[in-house]
């Protein structure tokens, strides 16, 4: 068991109706700048409570955040904070808008020019960021719990992670009633991401972190249970909120306490949606399952675990049980319509390992996976099996 | 799934060797004073490793906060903060060091005889305490990452709890190695304590607040699994460190939140400790078999699931695997060598279950349990199974 700290101070507010308990969690006087996306807001309700419960507020709006947050929009949003002299920021959105709101966070306080926050070598926001909060409206990344951003700029065809202890949400809440109106796909996105966070840090070898791991299966057998209610027309409210909680307990830090973690299938993932503009989720899904089979002998003590106690295999060997536990994510995914090849998504996949080993090549990864070894060349070949 | 709110902001700082670290969690030039049970951290060599991280700072020592921390002598502590104008507590201890720190740390910033906070009718405090911080040593209650805490009063008989969200250690230092020297009797008790935690919070009908649940199998599960390692001779820091997160994890807040709580088992076995002075944990373990068996027809549906999902019973109708699960926890304590049985610890234990039911009418109890439904008589019968 790895030492580690652990902190995360957003308060959550869970549940239907609390919304409107908004009002109370934000200092009197504030002037707050709400965040949003494309509009989907304004049709499911949500934007109308919002407002509702800031009426007493100062609130300037800023929607049209797309669904990779870039900097130059943002830049924008920046211009708002600083000439109506903005010090509250309320993103009302799913995770492209709360990351968006972040980089506002730590931009609104930082020197200079602020893709520089990006550029640093470690990547991190030290300071203190514009207080912000969110309303949770499409349950996926978990950026609703932890102080992590990624945010792209079209300009240069960058895409940069960043973040840093001082931009955690001051609070979300978590509206499970908000799932009611998300088209089907996007939802079965959101189980899968979800699902994936919780495989990049839980898909690498046994460990002693006993309790960590258990929560980890946790997680992900509940999203199965909850998978075919959430995706049927009838909404449940019940499998809706635990979809929802699932979402944010897979990545607000918890789990990943004393446990070495992966993150490979995210970096191979990444370059999938910049060469084809494939939903992030799906990129995922169309690579674990050839990381995993790559990678078989130094994962598969912990996919047969995973086999044995989240899909409850208990028949073969444990290199059996390992190659069925793949299987078994493969249809989980297949069983939302999620497409687990590359080429089910695009014809033009040839040539795609390629690129993604120069890519990482030019980008002098250290090396990818848990135990920092994969070459560019590795990166190749798994993206290969993938077509 | 039940609305709730959530927030947890306790830095925690776990592992081998950290308690080093805590110079740099506490603002330069904090007057601190040092808080203590009987004097065990001097033997084992915490005590040493605290005096070392702290010696640029002002350090006031204040020893021999005991078992069930007393009004008394923390009213005593209270003279030595405002004397010397400390500005930040830090707890070096278990539960009761903790839990007394905590009672300090609301009294310095109240207003008035501080046993009125306790007195008020919801007991709760709701301003800013004194920061402190803890250094565990015990790992049982999960004060350490909670803002509630229990008092006595020698005086006046008086046993009362509170808390309050500013009550929040700033920080803990769980370092698995204090383990090492804890007599095997206070693991076997902190083992218990922190299992019936989950049991308070769980064994109550099957709830829709599916990962709650299921995490809260995982505590059980791995406390199940590692008791042995912690109770045998050897020392073995994973599962020490697995004991240490378990109990933490019991009582954070976080397995509540969203389903509805029992906690009669600590309401009865307190009463145990009042009136023969069982250890705290060894009350729960001689109470809760009576509790669930009484109580059956209403907790035989989580009886069983516990059953099936922590102890892998297959076999058999709903009702016998719930009382094959009530059996299994009942071997879990005895192996412990925790007695499950109030005559196995007196002989004068006629009469009590009488002395119990006159307690809480004489509290006007509202009723026990997660329904609320139980009275005095029924906490009579319980008891009086538990002989």
């Amino acid at each position: 068991m790895l030492n580690f700290e652990f902190k995360n101070p957003t308060k959550i507010i869970f549940g239907k109706g609390e919304i409107a308990k908004i009002s109370k969690e934000i200092p009197e006087n504030s002037k707050i700048l709400m965040l949003y996306g494309g509009g989907s807001i304004k049709s499911n309700g949500v934007y109308d409570q919002v407002m509702k419960a800031l009426e007493d507020f100062e609130v300037t709006e800023f929607g049209g955040i797309p669904a990779n947050p870039e900097y130059e929009v943002l830049m924008d949003a920046l211009q708002v904070i600083k000439e109506k002299n903005i010090d509250y920021l309320l993103a009302v959105g799913g995770g492209s808008v709360i990351d968006g709101t972040k980089f506002l966070s730590a931009a609104a306080k930082y020197d200079g020019e602020p893709w520089g926050i990006l550029k640093k070598p470690v990547r991190t926001f030290e300071g203190e960021g514009l207080p912000f909060a969110t309303v949770l409206t499409l349950p996926a990344t978990g950026s609703e719990m932890n102080s992590g951003y990624v945010i792209s700029r079209r300009g240069t065809q960058e895409k940069l992670a960043s973040g840093g202890p001082g931009l955690f949400p001051q609070f979300s809440v978590l509206d499970p009633e908000v799932i009611r109106s998300i088209p089907k796909k996007q939802v079965a996105n959101g189980i899968v991401d979800a699902y994936s966070h919780v495989l990049e840090q839980y898909m690498t070898f046994p460990s002693s972190a006993t309790l960590q791991e258990r929560i980890m299966e946790s997680i992900m057998i509940t999203l199965q249970e909850v998978a075919p209610k959430v995706m049927a027309e009838d909404f449940d409210y019940d499998a809706a909120g635990n979809f929802m909680w699932c979402c944010t307990m897979a990545l607000n830090g918890l789990i990943q306490k004393g446990v070495v973690t992966d993150w490979a299938v995210h970096s191979m993932g990444h370059e999938l949606t910049a060469y084809f503009g494939i939903d992030h989720a799906r990129t995922l899904a169309i690579i674990a399952p050839s990381h995993y089979r790559y990678n078989f002998e130094t994962k598969k003590g912990k996919l047969a675990q995973y086999a044995e106690r989240v899909w409850n295999i208990s028949e073969g060997t444990l290199e059996e049980k390992a190659e069925k536990g793949i299987e078994k994510m493969e249809e989980f995914f297949q069983s939302l319509g999620i497409k687990t090849k590359l080429s089910e998504y695009t014809e033009n996949y040839e040539g795609t390992a390629e690129k993604v080993e120069k890519t990482f090549t030019d980008r002098k990864w250290l090396g990818l996976g848990e135990h920092k070894k994969l070459s560019p060349k590795d990166a190749y070949k798994i993206v290969e099996m993938s077509y």
